[in-house]
């Protein structure tokens, strides 16, 4: 990519994130009232369901925090309101968030009623990172010692991360889901330097090769969502489910790791493996990646299969800049181009802000919402940030040479 | 509706349901090997998943039970295979299905082991009320024994459907979905005979009464899915929510119900029901039935709303015809043919056989399937002949008049 071309696409992202992004989430998901954030928002923004989901307010406590270590020293004219949207959420789930044995429940009311039970450890990583950030943010301590009290315990439910919770019987047929391993490595990614060095890194590499040697199956060139513990993958929907966002996050948070670490043989291995993934996902007919497919293209057992979702373009936004930058490949900036043009024509709302969510095949609007029990100040704001910080760096070469 | 009109709907249903629909499912859904029926059927019967789930199952059984008790008086040369298919489920079942309790596992796999722990009390009712046709179809009287085991089983565990599985803090927000009432006027009626008339009465009125005290609500004009006790419904996605499929399979089970008992106000009532439903639930833009609504025209928490799906249309369709033959209502009856002009252009492949059962907000075809966890053999056939019922009597008219 050209240091132009990487700065045209900086300026985008930028005054998409600033101008369009940040505001809204500013704008319409703080409950000043209650504490905490509305995530079921419309597309101008009105709260259509008060109630507050764990994931999203972990996630959105972590990105205003997030916002405020990236840009505080930039932008020292917004921190403050980042800091206090931030904290919004960290003290509502301060006050409510906590099931009396210390597990996150999955649904509050407004008020902080509890509505869902702790069955899902994702709640617990998403608020142990968001609360990790708002310790970095705001320097409580409060924060820092709830968010490592957090990670302990999902460390004692990981065998059985559902608990009582818990439908399929294990032992007939033990599919272990990506989710898992790939939360792991970003937790680990994120939790450096609050976490004894050593254990972050045991948590990468533990991770990180659970994904080459059980998900990745060099054979087939296809990434599995769900393995069996030696790597094969039933005759099945749920053996044969591919989803092609979450392989390409889980790629780029370990084309990160093998980056920084100047890993090239992983490095050209990863991005290797991304071709595969987008290969098998984009949709040829319509354009766009979609949500699922079968390893057979056999039909999915669900029904949103063929739909375009924000996250997997941002997240493929993200693991194809990085390839770019890290190998200089012509291939993988074409790929970039493609899904950059597709996303950028579709999901950003240049009259309410933020991006749509969902659209169907065709890549029309199929839902209007901004946000809701699954779309969050999240994904959107991750990439953008992160790719910033990438072209940032691609622009400088030009700089440099 | 005319007799004529009458006599032509019933030539097209019974050349569907005898020449596309039951064959399909002799062909390919029989596990002859390990016994048991494969549900996850591609389009031209193709097995792509060889799991058992126990809905499909139980439906299965049923459907197969009373294709016996119906039509085999009248079409002895295909009784046999008819009674041999359902065996084949009924015994699979019995060999595999339950649990050390009793209750009934959610799914198997291939040979029988189990893959999903019993949460599902919607297995219990299909499985009970197959095994009772089954018993009807065979004599064999373990099954009624087992069939009016798994209903006394299903009343204990009411007050407490999902067990150990609940996720929901119930008393936080006690919303009580219309699935279970409507199943249980299903059951009352179908175990007629069985149960004594005056368990069977009772459950009838007490789940009738919940319908309309409590779902169904006049002043909005509406029939909400999940209520509070006292009928009113949040401002939440939940609370909102409207399954115009679901409120026409309550509504046509009750006017049967009316129909039988001569209840005239009742019938009136009931019909003017289903046009609240029929009018919030037809895509004025592209025709057919929308899957879920919500009641402010806030998007729903389901990706799938906007697709049109079988069973709606086979529910509606049962509907409308029902009505159209207790009132004479011409405004039912143009509701019946446009609901029936949309379903017959649309879902019955004329070459594969059976029906498709996910298209997309358009009509096309989303998914190509025939069957799969959630869809069997059970809403195409059971639509089928008992309009197939109505519309005998209905042209039956012509010979009396």
């Amino acid at each position: 990519m050209t240091p132009q071309r990487a700065s045209e696409l900086k300026k985008e992202y930028e005054e998409d994130l600033f101008e369009r992004v940040i505001p809204f989430w500013e704008r319409h998901s703080l409950d000043r009232e209650q504490g905490g954030y509305f995530s079921c928002l419309e597309r101008d923004g009105t709260v259509f369901d008060t109630d507050k989901f764990a994931w999203m307010q972990g996630r959105e406590v972590w990105g205003f925090s997030r916002l405020c270590t990236l840009y505080g020293e930039r932008m020292p004219e917004r921190r403050p309101a980042w800091l206090d949207a931030a904290r919004l959420g960290a003290q509502f789930l301060r006050a409510h968030g906590r099931a009396p044995n210390g597990d996150w429940y999955f649904a509050l009311d407004r008020a902080g009623k509890p509505l869902v039970e702790p069955y899902n450890i994702f709640s617990d990583c998403f608020i142990s990172l968001g609360l990790a950030e708002y310790f970095r943010a705001s320097g409580e301590q409060w924060a820092l010692d709830t968010a490592l009290a957090t990670y302990r315990r999902i460390g004692e439910r990981l065998p059985r991360p559902k608990g009582a919770w818990t439908k399929q019987i294990g032992e007939n047929r033990p599919l272990a889901a990506m989710a898992l391993p790939m939360m792991q490595i970003w937790m680990a990614w994120e939790l450096r330097g609050l976490l004894p060095e050593s254990d972050a890194e045991h948590m990468i590499d533990e991770n990180v090769d659970r994904i080459f040697r059980l998900h990745v199956d060099r054979e087939l060139r296809t990434v599995f969502e769900r393995v069996l513990p030696d790597g094969s993958h039933p005759e099945s929907m749920d053996g044969r489910l591919l989803n092609p966002g979450h392989a390409l996050e889980v790629l780029w948070f370990i084309l990160r790791i093998a980056g920084e670490r100047g890993d090239r043989r992983m490095i050209d291995d990863i991005v290797d493996i991304m071709l595969w993934c987008i290969e098998r996902g984009w949709d040829e007919k319509y354009g766009g990646i979609f949500y699922y497919r079968d390893y057979r293209n056999f039909p999915t057992e669900k029904l949103e299969s063929d739909m375009k979702l924000w996250w997997v373009h941002a997240e493929a936004l993200c693991a194809f800049l990085l390839a770019t930058r890290l190998t200089g490949s012509a291939e993988h900036e074409r790929w970039f181009e493609r899904i950059h043009e597709y996303t950028f024509a579709r999901f950003p709302d240049r009259e309410h802000g933020e991006w749509y969510g969902y659209l169907d095949r065709r890549g029309e609007v199929s839902q209007t919402l901004k946000g809701g029990k699954w779309k969050g100040f999240f994904h959107v704001p991750r990439a953008l940030f992160t790719c910033i910080g990438w072209l940032s760096q691609m622009e400088g070469d030009h700089a440099a040479g």
